[in-house]
This record gives C-alpha cells, structure tokens and sequence, in this order.
C-alpha cells in the first residue's frame, strides 16, 4: 500500500464512497505494528517519505534485534542512527547485508534511493565530521548526491572563499560548526540557498555542550539559516533531503 | 546591474577576461553604500534574492529616514521590520506611498514580487498572530502566496486535524507557537514538508520569554523540523521565501 | 497502632481526655525508629498511607541492610527504588521473598496491597519506559490496577489516538516524555481526567538533561497537567495512588 | 448537545450505524467556532468538563468583546482571566452582568456549577495572595466550595500546625508560595491529600522570577505533590478541580 | 611567633618604633613558605585562627607529600579535606600517625584544640551525612564540640519538632540538605541561634547538582540565615568555629 | 508575656505541671494574629530576638496600615522594610512618630535595642551603599553599633588595605559588592571575624543582576564568608545582629 | 606628584632611605581623597595610567556634582560615562566647559591626552554604535587616536573584506558586535593584531541580552581575542588603550 | 614565501601590476593544504604570525600522524596541544624530536622562536597550574621570554602584594584563576599593564565548572582586564604573544 493508495482512501472517505466498515478496516491495520517493546510506525515511511529510521542509543541488544527483524519483514531501506560497534553486531546479526558507516555511527539496510544531486555538508572543523558524516549519510540514504566541503572555518576564511562556486551547485547547505558556530552566519551571507545550521559540541569551557554554537546560529544577522538541535547530523539530513527531493 | 551580470563579471574575472582595473572598477562600486551611519548592502537583493530590508527598532529617526531615501534611489522595493507608528510616520514622510501592516508591524514600498503560491503559516494561539503576521507578510512581499491557519493548537487538537488538507497545499509550512511549543513536533508528525518552526515569548513564569518553546521546538521527535530565533517571524518568512521559490 | 487509633488520640488531646503524660508516652514512641545512620519514618506509613519506601542510590551495603532489617521488624510491605542488582543481592540477603523488578530498578517485599483499577501509564518513546516502569510498579504496589500503553509519541500521533478508549477506564493518567514533551499536552487536550506528567531526561544536545521536556510540560496549554521531577517515576507514581484511591 | 449525544456519536460512527456523510455533517459544526482571530474551542467544555476560559492578556478589546459576544451565545458560564479593570469594563460593556473579582483578575459571567466541597488554598505569605485567589475563583467557578489559609508559610510554622485539621476537611490541597517555595514539602509531608504545588513569582534577587521555588517545589522531598507553572493559579484551580470532582 | 607577636610589629611600624630593615626582614619571612608548587600561607594559622588545611582533591601524590613535609616542620595541627584512600596512604607515609576520617574524606594530624561547646550539624537526610561529617570533623578539630542531628528532614516533620531543645544547646547550628533543601527555612524559622546553611548536590533531575537547594536557601523567608557552596561542608565548618568561638 | 514565661510553660508541659487545657488556651493566643490578609507572627519577637519586621514591596496602602496598626497595639518596636515614600507615609499616618531612613528605604518606629558594639559594613563601589545602609539601619535596630566603611572595592585595593584596624573592632564584617564580589574574599582572607557577603544587582551585561558577584561570593577562597540573597541587605543585618549579640 | 615621585618614594622604602614617619606621611595623603560618599581613588591615575573617570548611572544628581567638584581641585581630565543628559547638565553646572559626546553617553572635561595613532573600532551594525562610541571617546581621551569601520557585518562579509586595509594601520582593533558576534572570529582570523571583543545587548529572543554575543566571542576559533563584558565600551577602550601606548 | 612576499602580491593586485592570472595561480596554491580530513591553514603562520597549532583532543591516531607529517615537511616548528601520552607518543614515532611537556599537555617540534622578555603568568592556586602551563609553554614557543608565579591567590594576599615588582618587569600579565576569580580585579587594580584573565574550571559546586570565575572576570571593576575561554591557556598566552611582540 503506497501514498497513492492511502490518498485514494482519504478522498474516498471524505466523498462518503468509502463506508464506515471498510475505512476502518483498513485505516486499523495501516498506522503501526506492536510488538510489544514498540509500536513501529510502518506508516511514517508513506506520511513522511522516509525509510524507518532506529535511534539505538539506550535500546537493548534484544529489543534492537526484535525491532529489526519485525521492519524487514516489511520494509527494503532501513537506517539504523546513533549505532555503536555491539549495536552494529547485533543488526548484522539479523540482516547479514547491513552496512557500517563508522564515523557517522550508522547502519544502512538496502541501497537506498537513487540520489537527486543538491546537498552541500559543510564543516568549521575536523572535529565537526562526526556529525557531518550523520548528516551526509542520512541524506545519501534518502536519496541525495551529498557535496562534502570539511574543515573551512572562519580562523582562516580564504578556505572557504575559494570554495564558494560549490554553493551554486547545491540546492540546499548544511552547515555544522561547533565553538563559536559563525561559520552559518557567514554562509547564509554568502548564499541564496536555503542552510541548515547544526551546532556541534566540539568545544570547551564556555562552549557549555554546544550551546554557544546554538544561540550563535540561532542569532544568526544573515536570512535564510534555520537551525537543528546540538548534535543532530540526522536532523539535518532529513530536513535538507526534504527540501533537496522538493526542487530537484 | 543585475545576477546576471554579477555572473558574468565573476567568469570573466575567472577567465582572466575581465583585467584587473576594470573588475575592480566594477567591483568596488557595487556592494555596498556607505551613508555614514550605516553601509548599505545594496549588493545583498543579488546575492540573497531579497530586496532591502531595513530592521527599525533602535534606529534614530533621522537615521531611519536618511537610510530609507538613500535606498529607495536605487530601489524599488523596500521592507522595514519592527516598525512601530512613529517609524512608519517617518518613512511615510520620505515615500508617500510606504504601507503599514500594523499586526506585523511592517512597513512595505512596492508591491512586492509577483506570489507563487506555496507558504503555510501555523498559529498555536490568538496571540502568536503578530508574530506569524509578520512571517506571513514578509514572505507575501518576497512573492509568495500566503494561507494562514491560526489558532489551532494542541489543546483542542480537532481544530487542527480537521485542516490537514491544507498541508498538502503547501510547499513548506511555517509554524508559530508559545507556551509549550508543542504544535511544531505535531505538524511535523502530519506532514512530509519542511517545518520552520517559529518559537514565540507568548507564554509566562517558566517560558522564560521563549525558552520553553525554544528547546522544546529543537526537540521535536519529528523530523522535518528547522527552527528561527524567538519571535523572529521575519527570519521564518525569509527561509520560507526561498525554499518555496526553489520549489515553485 | 493504625490510622484510627492515632485519630482518636488527637480527638482526645484535644479535648482535654488523654493527658499528657500518657499522650506525651504514645507520641514519643510513634513518630520514628532512630537506628544510628537513620531516622526510619514509621509513621509515614499512617501520615500518608504509603508503605515504608527506601531511597537506595547513594546508600552503602550495610547500611541498606541495617535499614531493611529494621524495616521488616514492623513493616509488611517494603518497597526499595533505584535499586540496582548489588542493592538488590544485598536487600534479598536479609528478606529472602524480595522481588526484583529490573527495568523500573525496584525492590518490592510483600505483595502490595489490593488494587483499585484507574491508573494509565502512557510514554512517548521506547526509551521512556524505565520511568514509566518505576511508576507503574509504584502504583502497583501502591494497590492501584495500572494500564500501559507505551510508544505512542505525537511524531506518530495516530498510535495515540487510536487508543484514546483507553482514556475513559482511566482515573489518573500519568505521562511519561522525553525529548520535546510535547505528548502531555496532546494528551491533556483530549482527556478531562487528571494528567501527571513525567519529563525524561531522553535526549540529546538541548534537552539538557530534561528541562526542555521540564519547561515544555509546566508550559502546557492544556488545563489539567501537572509536573513532577525529571525522571522521577515514583513520584508520579504516589501522586497517581493517592488520586486514583480517593476516586475509586 | 452535551456529552452524551457526542459519545453516543462515537459510538454510531465507530458501529457504522452512523453514516459518513451524517457524521461528518454534526462533527464539522461541533468542535470549534472560526471567528477570524480565534478559533473558539466550543467542544473543550465537552471534553474537559470546563466552562470556557479566556485569557485576557495580550489580548486587544475589540477582540475580546468579538470573543465575549460569540461565547456568550451558546455558553451560559464563562470565566476570563488575567483581566485589568480595562478588560473588565470590555466585557461587562457586552454582558453587563459580568463580575469582577479584582485581587484575583478574574471576570465570571454566570453563578459558576453547584460546589462540591473540598479544595484547600494555602499561602505562603501575603504577597502570594493573589496568585491564590486566582487558584481560589477558578475552582469556585468550576463547581468546588474553597476553604482558604492564607499566609502560615514556614518561617512561623507554628501557623501551621494549629491549622492542620483543615488538612483532613479538604480532597486536595493547592499550595501557593514564592521565595523557597519550602512550604509546600512541610505540607506534603504532613497530609496523605494530593498537593498542587504554585511557585510565585514572590521575591527578589535570586529568586530569578520564581526560579527558585519552582525548583525547590519539583524536587519536594515529600511524595504526593506536582507541580504548575509560576504564578498559574488558574491552572491549580483547573487541576484541583479535576481531582476534587472525582472524588466528591 | 604568635598572634601577639605580629600585633606588636604593626603597632611598632605604625608608631615608627620599627625600623624599616627590621620590620621588611621580618615581614618577608613571615607570610609564606615557598616550596615550588606552592606558596604555603603559613601566615593564615596566625591570621584566621585556623591550623594550615590542605584541600587534596586534583594535587598529585608528590605534590601533596611534598607540602606535608614542609608543613609539618612548623604546625603540630594540619587537615586534609577532599582526601580519598590515596591521598590518606600518602599522608600517612610521611605522618605515621595521620588519623583518616572516611565519610568526611577529611585526614587529620594532631589532636585538634581542646573543643569549646557548641555547634549543632543538623541534616535532611542519610545521602547528605558525608558533607555534614565534612563539616562537624572540620569543627572539632577547629576546637568545638560538636552534636549531630541527623535525618530529619521536613518530610517527617515531627522527627525535628521532638528534638528542638537541643537548638537552646548550640551557639550555631549547621544545616545541611539536598533537594529542595526546605529544612533550612524551618529551622530559621525556629531558633534564635544563626543557622549555616549548606546545599548538597543530593538529588536528580530539576535539582541540578544542589542548585534548587541553593537558590532555595538563598532564599530562606526565615532571617538568620546564611548559605555556602554547594556540598562545601569544609566552608560551613569553619564559618561555624568562627562564631562558636566568638561566642563561647 | 516574655521568653522567660513561654520558657516556663514549655517546660510545664514537658513535666506534665501544666495540664492539656490550660497549657491549649495559652498557647493557641500566643503565636499569631489574624487579621485577615495576614498572620502576624506576634510570637516571632520572642522565637527570634528580633521585634516585629513589615516587608512594604507589594503591600497594598490599606493593608500596609491595618497591619501596622495591628502591630503597634502591642509592639514598642516595629521596622517596615523596601519602603517607598508613599509606603513611609501611609505609615506615618498611623503612626505620627515614624522615621524614615530614606537610602536604605527603612522606616523604623521606636527607638531600636541599646546598642552592642561590634558591626562593620563595608561596600565595593558608591552604588552599594543602599543595599550596605538596608543593612546598616536593620542592624542598629536591632541593637547594635554600626561602623561604615564605604567605596573601599580592590580596584584600588591600599584604600581597604589603610583601614584593617577597623576589622579589630568589630565582631562580625557584613561585605556588601556588586559586579565581580571579589571584596569578600579579599575581605575573608584579611579578618578572622565572621563575613556575611551580601552580592547587589550592581553591574551591568554579564552581572546577570547580581548572579555574577553571587556566585562569586559563594566560591570565595577565603574560608569564614558566608552568603545571603542579592540585595539583601535586611537579611545581612539580621545574621551579623544575631552573631554580634551572641559574641558582645 | 606624578608617577616618577611614587617610584623614587617606593624604591627609598626599599632601600631604606626612607624613614617610616616620612614614608607613612606621604602615602597616608596619597592614596584617595574621602569625600563622604565615595573614597575618590585620586592614586589611580599614577597606577592605571589613566585620569579619573566617573560611572554616572545610580549616581544621584548631588552626589554626582560633589564628586565632580572634589576631583577637578586635583584634575585636569575627566571623564564620566553612563551619562544621560540631567548627568551632562549636573556637570555642566560644576564645569562649565564639560563637553558632551551624546552616543556614547560621555561627558569629557579637558581636551584628553595628545593622541598616539593606532586604535580601529569595528562594529557589526548600527544598533552597535552607542557601545562602540563609548569605546571610541574613551580611547580617544586617554590619548589615542581612533579609526572607525562601522556597519561591517559579515552577512555582507565583502564590506569587511574591502577594508581589511585599516586593520594594518592598527596596534589594537576593537570588534563590537551584538546578535551572533561572529564578526569578532572573522577579525580575528584576517589579522595579526590583538582584538579585543565586545558583545553588545543588540538583539532579541534568544540573544538573551548579550549572552549569545558574548559566549560566541569567548569560544572564538581564532587565537588573539579577548573579550570583556556586554556593552562595556568603556572597558574595551581602555585596555585598547594599554595596549596601543605600550606599542606605540 | 614569507610575510613580505605575501604584502607585495597583495600590493600588486591592487594595483593592477599583477594580472588576474598569475595572481589567481599564486593565491590558489598559498592559503591551504588538503590532506583529506583536513585543510591545513598553512597562510595562518604567515597572516597571524604564529606557528602552526594542532589541537589534539578528539582526533584519532592516524589523523594525528597525518596532519603531523603533513606540516612537518614545510614547517620547522610545530605546536600541539591537550595532547596527552598516547598522542605525544604518536607525534614522536613521526618526528623523534618532539618535546613533551606533562602538566601543559603540549608537545613541541622545533625550539620555539627567540624569546622577548615580557610575559607574566600568575596563578590563584596551585590547582590552576596545568592552565597556567599551558599559556606559559605556548607564550615561550611562540617567541617569549615566560615568568611564572603560582599560587598567589587573593585568600593571602600578603603572597601577591609581596611580588608586585614582578609586574613592572612585564609587559603583559595573564592571570590564571578558578573558584571565585578574584585576583583578575585585584590584579588589574595594581598594575597599568594589560591583564589577560584566564578563568578556569577549578572550583566545585556552584563554581559550575568555571562559570562563577568567567563571570567575576567579565564584571572586574579593574579597566584593563578582558577574557579569554574557561582552561584556555592556549588562547591566553597567544594573546599575550601578540601584545608582547608589538611592544618589545
């Protein structure tokens, strides 16, 4: 059952051609699978375009493998976020063919979707790829050619400057930065894309965790830069894929 | 002189057609106006997409006056934000034909770029309405075509299901809210579009003048989700702007 | 020495029957157990009709068995939280009938009491459920009938409202959220039933341990919520109990 | 129509005996009524079991007059809060009727719901008085009969002592208090009734607007007490209510 | 050299009767022992009243031998505060017969001056006793006597009402509480005698590592009362020998 | 009824000389006066030493003059702190005699206590002095001298360096700073005389209204301070009261 | 006396040529001049380097003048910051010649010293002017002369970068920034002058006052920043003042 | 290529002498070198003065080695910081001279530039050393001569007062403080030479890991202070560097 099939549905409700019965019936058995640890939400792939996504951090290796098996049966493409080696294991375990980003911390199921051209992850530091590479991976997986510019933070801008003709290329920019994050501000000024800016945690003292980053993005003085939690590479990827497979 | 020129000195400087004293030349003379209280970015309506923006508030009035003549000589549309009625009074005084969006409290020159059609914006509550006023009337003076959808927050989240149908209208949907600023993660849960959320200082004790719908909005479960500073309905309308018209 | 006979023995201090010399004699003996390292708070259980509770987090071996043992000299029901499997080894060495509850990290001794039906415990997410476990157990043995109903986060929000039935069977709902919190309201708007909200310390980068989900919650927009600790399960499971058996 | 046609409703719907086309007929006209700047929420008084409530603050008169005027045609009891003497003369120049408490900045239009005994109000100082009377007016209006003891914070807690007996009269008590807000753990540690605990924004220096006895309040070392919003007796009184409803 | 001692010298510089050589040549030998790593005040025994301390935590093993031995060359009294088992093996290693205080963390050398009666070391809980040990071994080797309360926090009220008359007893009373640290107020609220408050970082969640204590005595309705640092039983100590020794 | 009788019937109680009904009637008129908006706590004269202390700051005038006229029938001694002009005259209206201490926004009626000798106060800049004199006045109310050493802060550090021999004189220093607070632990490291630090909200940007000198103030490296509230300067007055009387 | 003085007196202390009496004498009458109020630290213009200055705000009027009074008996230049204009016209009344600088809310008395080249001041917008004029007639009169690039911010980085010329010119370049104070990292990343940061309170939501600003500046990724507190320009001028006369 | 090389190139482009293509070519291979995980600033040596700086902490082995070799073959002096064992012994199997010093977590390539006199580092306690440290060794690597003197702190001021010809010596002076920070303000008050406050993370309970120092530094009431980063010796004695150099 696809998005054409559940807006088919919807119109069909609401033009009263689908009785109460037959709606319901459906409708029940579409929005999740409980299988007691979880009720996965084998709808969010058609309301929202994504693959299943699982956040493992905190899960336990058998709850982790139930829920893996369970979408399988289901589901090509899964992204499993936030996976350390035993939690790489434990999937591979299940599904053989599971592959490991190492730096981004992620397992992919599936080849994912082929790729519209159109994301450009940006970084102030070296120590800001972790989270880049969350970010790049989740928008490959959904089905974006990822443009990678690392390490061109605001200490020595040339690096940057002589870099801008990659922003035209893009459709939308990722912009990770942690310390004092101006890196968003300075790209927003130099574009007419849309940026998602992600503070990172890299930093200390009075960085408090990412948070002079965060107030910095989020005061940003240049239009067109919105702004993700401390961390969330995978936020980003989401929001620019939505954005990227919207253009192109 | 307009992007496309800009486009070409830059290739032509590339090439080494363009020589140096002639680039410079050119160069020199366009990005910015320096009218000793300020320096006129009049290079950013190229490089952004957007006309000039003048922020009000602080601003003295013989400044703000003396900023908008100089802008509207070599500009046609002008917006000025957080502008109260002495401010309009003022810019009315320089450009008769200056309107006043008094929700919003905006001042606008011109009539704006032509709308594609494609914003949505959200309220929680009657009184985030300034705040999506003002996101909605810069995004409609950018040219975009504005459906607003106020006052449909979780607390009777009926208002808001019986709407959903205006989602799909949309190509991203801005959502304003105080309080809890619980609607941005429910939207994002409802919808595969891009969600600026808007946190709003509409709430009081411990909101603390936004905070509580800060952190909760970067929170959001849901992904999909980008956020602007507090109050900041002006940077939402901007963000929106130029994911709608790549879009569009 | 039960509820009623400390209420006659104030009647009668009161009116002048018992003297003081005999009410000075039963009050010294009742109000606690002094035993070196603490002040065992007998006449909690009579205040307010809870069984005896131990704090174990921050509390050596001996003396939590020095602590349980006097316990169990005058008490039938003991319940020990935050327990991990050490205090649990050393808690089972003195009460060999001690149940293990490992996900909620409780120790009960005793059955509980009878349980009057009313309590709902709903989370958001999968990573919720420890605290929502310390409360359900909480309640339990508390002698309330509890019903879960975990995993139904407002990203997916129609897994909730599939359920809300479950609402109606309810006297007190307690909501248990991480993240940006934002289910207690949802779930308040559609209840007229009290709801006790829980936020977790679930998240990353800007949750900040809890307080976005803390600040979200006391923010509510919905009337009928209230909020107890971060990560504080039993607490949201006594307020729950002392609701729920005032109704049933 | 009240609540038991709505779930009679329900019922039909999810049975089939309602038709699709009938249904949604009565539940399009049912929840809520569009204004222009309101959406008036005329299904939460179903749904809650609540009058409706206005929030004055921030609001402009012409648009609380528009909101009086439409409440007031299918609703016999409303209550407005946070109302000035400017708000109050608005309203009553619509319903002339209208009431005003003045310590409370509450407006009831209506007698309020036959009170059922049971709601305790405590304060501790005098300067929490009018966040109390807040508390006090919302619950009265909502159908409860309130018993007020103002001013026995714990600096004298001698005032206390003598009162407990009010303790036992009372099915839920809501402490009022600002600076250390210790008030409210002496309470709940001498009384087995479920406390809504206020913080007030009462104090100076680091009270940081009630900062402090918010925190002091979540961290109550006694069970049986949750916590509001700074300075919301409204949303006390809601909650009390809720409660006291129940069990009387 | 002795207090009296230095007293003379500045009367006898001030007066002119001290030569300027002889006053500098004793001035510069007095203040301070310079050993590398450090600057030993040995000035501060005269100065303060108080036998040199060494606060352990973060020196290395070599350093802290190092400023043993040199220490012990001049004072017959020294403490060690923050000193785990390897702090007080290395201490013992150079003083045979160093004394180790385990829950106080606190090593002593020297029998402490001869005790003047008089402090009263109250605490909330059991978690809070290492802090208050900190403070009461701090006390008695300062010289008071010192009577323990402890475990008597406001949840169980009666626990601290039955044992009142041993404030008439003391000359300063030291409270020490976590959470919401309400025991401070009450007991301000009871005596005449001033009362140390010290918060602990006892507590999760909203406690924050004992600010809600802090911020909660801090602002204490009950007068007579002032607060130290966080878990900072040393402090408390120490202000409380100050003003017993005053007194006594 | 003094200290001395209410001594005398706490003990007859404890013996069982006093018998339940007289000992009920005496102590139920003791502790407080009802007046309506307020509890006077008549007793806390005798439980503190201090005489009666009206807080004007959010006072209403009729109930500001209800309470003193409530006072003033049995208090020789009454002192009304945070008073403006309009509070000072609303006083003097009932009370002809009133004095109004205008910097310190005190008014006192009555003569104070005969004074002890021995309280220093000490400000860093001009701009404490009202916070230094709320402090100054509430201590000679309450019996004691006062000596001022005002403008002494460790930008110029040989001005409080020039006057240490009032640190001899006196048995208690209350030290009374803004901005950074660092004269505390200048002042702590110099004295061995109890510190009562009192931070001001004097500063501006990263004073954060006073939290800057507070925290400062609480990690004083100088043992013997202790802190109150920012602006406290009623609170300082109290504890160093309290000390001095106890030490003289 | 000048600063030679002070030096040949302190050396003769040293070696003893010197006596006491002598010495003591002319220190005693060096240090400051006690006027009551304030203890004016006349002494500070031989120890900073720097005349008088004067911090008007909580100043009252009388007091104001006193000072000013007192100090032009023994100076020549003045200086008073925080001035509005009932400051300037207080001055004025004492001095008439006092010169007012109404930006930077400076009031000047004697034409400051002969400047030495060196100090640029940047700001990133105009609302950051008042600071960075406090900074500029600051420096100016402590005798430096001043470049101004104003309105350089970097969402038009190409302003900036258009003038980096003036950064060679400079010993020391102040950057004023309000919002995400990024421009302070792209300064100090272009140039190896030492910069000294200003984060200024322009901003709104989550700029906190200035906290966004100043956490970005202190975790700037270029070395060669320092930052001093929310809008003190003053402080900025006169470290830039140390600095540029060492150099120059 | 050298500083000199650079300025001519600079000189030539804008002049015209320089065609577009050689200087395109010429700037292209200058600013940076990417090995991949990284884009070494190789201009930063040339634009800020300084040697290159690899920050160790968070990147893994063989990106150490990498960068390491990478810079080593164009460079003679190389410094890394919060290199701990492992990472010094990574650099050393790259280049076998590399210095290591312990308590500054540094490792140097090279013998640092020649030294100018003029650098002094002071210390509050013996636990800010490593900070202290770091500033020192980076101060001396970068071509200063370093004085150090430790463990002055302001609770025996004695100790600082006594070394204040130390100050004269220098030409910049960074002070190195945690707990309360004091000595920045005690420091800045005694000397006209630039002071750069470095707070640091020692302290504990509410020194909330630095915060309570950066805030006391940012609000001295000293001119002549300003702030670097919390632990940031790195940054301090770069900045002192800078200052240093330009005045000697």
């Amino acid at each position: 059952m696809d998005k054409a099939d559940i807006k088919k549905l919807i119109k069909d409700i609401r033009s009263g051609k689908a009785g109460a019965e037959e709606a319901y019936a459906k409708l029940k058995r579409l929005p999740y699978h409980d299988i007691g640890c979880a009720k996965l939400d084998t709808h969010r792939a058609i309301r929202k375009g994504f693959p299943e996504v699982i956040y493992c951090e905190g899960k336990s290796i058998p709850h982790l493998k139930k829920i893996v098996r369970a979408l399988s049966a289901s589901h090509m493409h899964i992204m499993a976020t936030r996976a350390d080696k035993k939690a790489y294991a434990a999937i591979r375990s299940v599904i053989p063919s599971a592959e490991y980003h190492e730096t981004a911390r992620i397992v992919t199921i599936g080849k994912g979707q082929k790729g519209s051209s159109g994301v450009l992850v940006i970084t102030a530091g070296t120590a800001d790829i972790p989270v880049a590479e969350e970010a790049s991976i989740t928008a490959q997986f959904l089905g974006n050619r990822v443009e990678r510019l690392y390490d061109v933070g605001v200490a020595g801008i040339h690096r940057l400057l002589s870099k801008t003709d990659s922003f035209g290329r893009s459709n939308v920019i990722i912009v990770v930065a942690g310390m004092e994050g101006a890196l968003a501000s300075v790209v927003g000024g130099l574009t007419d894309k849309p940026v998602i800016a992600v503070p990172t945690s890299v930093g200390y003292g009075a960085s408090f965790k990412g948070l002079a980053a965060l107030l910095s993005m989020l005061n940003s003085c240049s239009p067109g830069v919105a702004v993700v939690n401390i961390d969330n590479g995978f936020g980003a990827g989401c929001m620019a894929s939505i954005i990227n497979k919207a253009v192109a």
